[in-house]
């Protein structure tokens, strides 16, 4: 099992942060804007991805696994790209100086394959978006996120 | 053995994005504007971080192991943080379309520690830096570059 790892410091309370990774709204601000379902324990949430002329490019279902305030959210993939599907994301947040450390992880992927090296950079992306949202209010989700590569 | 792995398409010749990686002038306005050495195989490349107010703050060097035009760029890392020594940097290139794609490797670190996490972080600023300096002649090298936590 390989996995995808990023350490992000986030100037705002973990109590913002936590509000940012644990509510349907706060995720539209950060990843996705069509983000919907319901954020709580043994449900299930859907994200799609469109381009900015509004085409619908992707999409995923997660469970949500763990919510403890202002320290862990965890998520569980059922549905989405085939080498999603069983992976794991968890946000383990604490305190540093006037800092919120968020650890990401995007855990059990089966190979390392070149899918993950692009998710592992879109991730950057997002963790920086999600960073922007909670210290200016404003992130960038997507359809008007930084694109990386051509696979978006 | 564990890795950080990135993908990143840039919308440049694999000769601009090859030089940027295998010329120290090239290294020196992506990743940190203190690079000195030399880039032949089994030379040595010394890179220094500072504050923006000119203290240093970090050194790393590392030997060039592969230098295979518009293709490939590798490093191994012989001093610098304790957990980077023995590990290695592989910049793999091909192009898909009108991009250069790189494929980004840190390889063969020990353990997956939270300064590991930290790094994937920064490498992806500095892959986003390289994007930009080929694309537009203009990079964010140290120490102008993105800080994204309490550890730069």
């Amino acid at each position: 099992m390989v996995n995808i790892k990023h350490r992000v410091g986030i100037k705002a309370s973990s109590q913002k942060v936590y509000e940012a990774l644990s509510t349907i709204n706060g995720i539209s601000k950060w990843w996705t804007e069509d983000t919907t379902g319901e954020s709580e324990i043994g449900k299930t949430i859907v994200i799609r991805f469109h381009t900015q002329e509004g085409k619908e490019v992707g999409s995923m279902n997660f469970k949500v696994q763990d919510l403890i305030p202002e320290t862990k959210v965890g998520w569980k993939f059922t549905s989405g790209p085939e080498e999603w599907i069983g992976t794991e994301v968890i946000f383990d947040l604490h305190q540093e100086e006037n800092y919120t450390i968020v650890l990401f992880g995007h855990i059990n992927w089966a190979e390392e394959v070149e899918f993950k090296s692009h998710c592992s950079m879109k991730w950057a992306i997002f963790m920086l978006s999600l960073k922007q949202l909670c210290e200016t209010g404003e992130g960038q989700p997507s359809p008007n996120d930084i694109k990386i590569d051509n696979w978006n």
